[in-house]
Formats: structure tokens, C-alpha cells, sequence
């Protein structure tokens, strides 16, 4: 058991910024990470879209035998988690639940912000895990939907980058949080940008990074940390894995290598061939 | 046949530009449009997969019965024009074929600059499309990734859109063009931004419009021009009806009604079962 992989999902190359902290944190496990890029965004699909979409990204790392799932995506974390750890007979860990967890015992306000797409805020998802540990702190949330084209795009030290922080955060720096979760596994290209819109004074919580250790916690309470392994990771994408290496290889701050692509089979086709 | 309906179809709420214009052409016309809004966008999408998903959404506006097809999609009939001609047995037409033959017909200079997502301007379609017309034609193209975003978030009176469009155009204001075709059906609600940062001397195409007349023709010349009907317009999209109703009533400009989801259902699987 201890040999096998972790698994990882996510809707597209976000997911990669978790995978870099997971890997930094536990430099000896295998990570098959699998980026669902024939139909990302998952941001602004229905619930019932996303939990079927990441249903069947998890389904395709099962067949590859994997001892813990991370899913490394906010807003299938927030739909897709419950029916995730019902179904799969291994620990499933979402990135909300330890964001979550760390802006609680951060806030000294007691004053919350969380930022995302526009499918996790509508979630709600930070706000519940939030109010779960502490009912007593506020929770101040708000959408940034173009924060992920200027990632994308690469625009991240761009006039375009801090205008956008500017608009989005400024109500948010009006309403005396001390604690901002980055809610999307894109925004930590943007942590910079984002602290310097939101004040240098309000502590930024990058949900990847809490993410990673709940990952190396569970691991060791369930005797499954791979002591001997060398490391390494393999990459399956559903579309345009050229795309996926230029844009992955920034995230990840090293050039991305041994991506597979499933082009033009659908997961399930693949599922039955394999 | 005349009575059947015209059918049409885009990756999202994009190809309501194209099908505002088609009504105003055409109003005794009945439109049947396709959303693929669990898929969208196409356009970083590898050219199989968005000939695979071309495929299936026309498929799905056959099964309803028209009488021609749009695809009110750039990208889409950059890549699956082709194909959809040679399977179907009715009318096909494109976006940007009609776009290409009025950028040919303006431009005295014989300078002709291209915008659109990057599937549409790495697919060099309109590029080919000009010098098919005319080779002396020079084609100057720009990618413009934030332009759809910006759109979609109805930002497109906001600093943001006029910083975009600066960036994006600025070397081709330089470059002597005449004639400038807006490539991505998104792209006319940035119209007076796009116009404002390239030059009110240059012609800016709006390659829906040019593709209504083309439709308007092509039912004349085959005699399949409605006279009599009362015109009207039905949707079907693949997930999210609320954003697209949302989006696309802004695109339209008009309350959008009629909108049927086939949300969580393949369209495999709503093929096989109507």
C-alpha cells in the first residue's frame, strides 16, 4: 500500500499549484495527477455537472491504483466531496476543508474573506466549513472570475492584474478581515497582486499549501507514508496537452514532463478499454 | 421544408450575436439554438475534440428537423465546416466564410487584420479564407483571451476592456490596416471599445452579420425562404440555463425565453432516447 500513488484531479492545470506543494512537502510519494482539460472550466457549471465530471476523474485514478485522492479543484471540493468519500474506499481530502481550517486559526478578528471562482463562492462551501469550526466568525466573500484568464495568459505582473485586484478587493479591505483565503488553486500566481490590493496587515491563506500537510497528516495516522519511494509525477489530460505543459510548466515553476494525453476518448470509453 | 426551422449552434452564448442578426434579417424565420454550455469554450480545445463536439450538436439540431445549419462559433467552423458539409445533406454555413468575403470586399489597402480567440487564430482560417479570395491580401491576426471574459462579466464599458483592447491592438493600429474583422461572435459587444482603440478610420466586420445575409441568400437561391410563419426562437443548452439566460439576454439584448436544459444528460444519451 505504501508504494502506491496519490491521486489528483482537477478541472485543468490549476490543481498543478497544489500538486507543487504536495510534492515539496513529500518529496518521496509517486503523484498521478489527471487534468480534465476537454472540458475545464468546471467554474461555472451546475453542481449536478460538476459531481459527474469529477465522479468520473476519480473513477480514472482508482483503475490506477492510488492509496489517497486529493481533489485539487475548489469548486468540486465544495459539490463533489461528500458523494467522493462515500463511494471511494480510500481518503479523499478536498482543498476547502484545510483553508478553512487554517483562516480559523489565523483570524484574531474574527473576520473572514474568502475570494474564488464564481461556482465555489455561490457554494458557499468556505463559509460553512468556516462557520463549522467557529459560528461566531464573519465570512466576507467575493467572486474574481477574470483572475483565471490573467493567469492563463501569463498577465500576472500585467496593469491588467493589479486593476482587477483593485476592483475586486477593495470593498473587502473596507470591511476589516485580517484573514483572506485564496479560493481558487490559480490564485496563488496572484498572491502578490492579491496582498497588495488587500493590505499587507490581512494574512493571505494559500488553500494548496494546507491542503499538502493535511495529505502528509493522514498519510502518517494511516501508516501509508512511502519512506523509500524516489519520487516523481505522471500526468493524464483529456485534451490539448501542449496547452497543458505551457501553462502548467509556470504553475508548477518547472517544465511539466510526462503528460499522457486521453484525447478524443471519452473517460468512460477509456474506463471500459483499459 | 420551408416551414422547418434553421438551425444553429455554438459552444456557449456567444452565437446569440449571430442569431440576433439572423432574426432581424429574417424575422419569419424559426431558430432552433444549440448551447453547449457544459463544454464551453472551444477555444483552447484541440481541433478533434472540437470536431468531435461540432459533431454531436449538430447531430442534435438534425434530430429536431431543420432545414440549414449555422455554426455560430468561430472556432468551430475554423475546424468542423468541412466535415458537417460533407455528412450533412442540408445547408451548411459558417461564420467565417462570410466574415472573410466582406473583409475581401472593403479593404482598399489589401491590408486586413484578424482578431479572435486563439483556436481561431492559431487555426489560420480566416487567413486562409482572404487569400482564397484574394492571395494579395495581407492578413495581420491578434489573439485577444480576455475579450470573452470580459464580455461574459459585463465589463464591457469598465478601464478594463479600453486597458485590453490598447494591448491588444495597438501593434496592429500600426500596421496600416483598413479593414479589421471581429473573429469571435463575443466580440460585438465590444464593438465601440474595439473601434475606439484601432481607429475610427478602420472598417470593423461583423462577421454574424455577414453570415445572416449569407443565410438569407442561401434559403432564397434554394427556395426555402418562411413567408408565412410568425418566427419565434427555442434554446437548448447542455447545462447552467440561469447563466445563459443571464449572459445571453444581455448579448441579445432582449429577455431570452425557451430555454430547455439537457443538463446531466449526454447528448449520446438524448439522442438514443428521443
Amino acid at each position: 500500500m505504501k508504494t502506491l500513488s496519490i491521486g489528483m484531479f482537477d478541472s485543468g492545470v490549476g490543481g498543478l499549484t497544489v500538486l507543487k506543494e504536495v510534492r515539496a512537502l513529500l518529496p518521496q510519494e509517486h503523484i498521478i495527477y489527471f487534468g480534465d482539460t476537454a472540458r475545464v472550466p468546471y467554474g461555472n457549471r451546475s453542481p449536478q455537472t460538476i459531481t459527474k465530471y469529477a465522479l468520473e476523474s476519480a473513477l480514472f485514478l482508482l483503475t490506477k491504483g492510488i492509496k489517497l485522492l486529493v481533489i485539487a479543484c475548489n469548486v468540486s471540493s465544495a459539490f463533489a466531496l461528500p458523494i467522493l468519500r462515500k463511494r471511494f474506499p480510500i481518503p479523499v481530502i478536498g482543498v476547502i476543508e484545510p483553508g478553512a481550517k487554517e483562516a480559523v486559526r489565523c483570524t484574531k478578528r474574527k473576520r473572514v474573506g474568502v475570494i474564488g471562482t464564481k461556482g465555489t463562492i455561490q457554494s458557499q462551501a468556505y463559509e460553512r466549513s468556516i462557520k463549522g469550526l467557529d459560528p461566531h466568525i464573519a465570512v466576507i466573500s467575493q467572486s474574481c472570475p477574470l483572475f483565471v484568464p490573467i493567469v492563463e495568459e501569463g498577465l500576472e505582473h500585467d496593469d491588467v492584474a493589479y486593476l482587477m485586484a483593485e476592483k475586486y478587493l477593495t470593498k473587502m479591505r473596507h470591511s476589516r478581515i485580517d484573514t483572506l483565503v485564496m479560493g481558487c488553486t490559480h490564485y496563488p500566481v496572484l498572491e502578490n497582486v492579491i496582498s497588495h490590493a488587500i493590505g499587507k496587515d490581512v494574512q493571505v491563506i494559500h488553500s494548496g499549501r494546507e491542503t499538502a500537510k493535511e495529505v502528509k497528516e493522514t498519510l502518517k495516522k494511516r501508516n501509508l507514508l512511502n519512506n523509500s519511494g524516489k519520487g516523481g509525477c505522471e500526468y493524464f489530460v483529456t485534451d490539448a496537452p501542449e496547452t497543458f505543459k505551457d501553462i502548467g510548466s509556470r504553475l508548477l515553476g518547472e517544465p511539466l514532463k510526462h503528460i499522457k494525453s486521453l484525447r478524443n476518448m471519452d473517460i468512460k470509453d477509456f474506463l471500459l478499454s483499459s
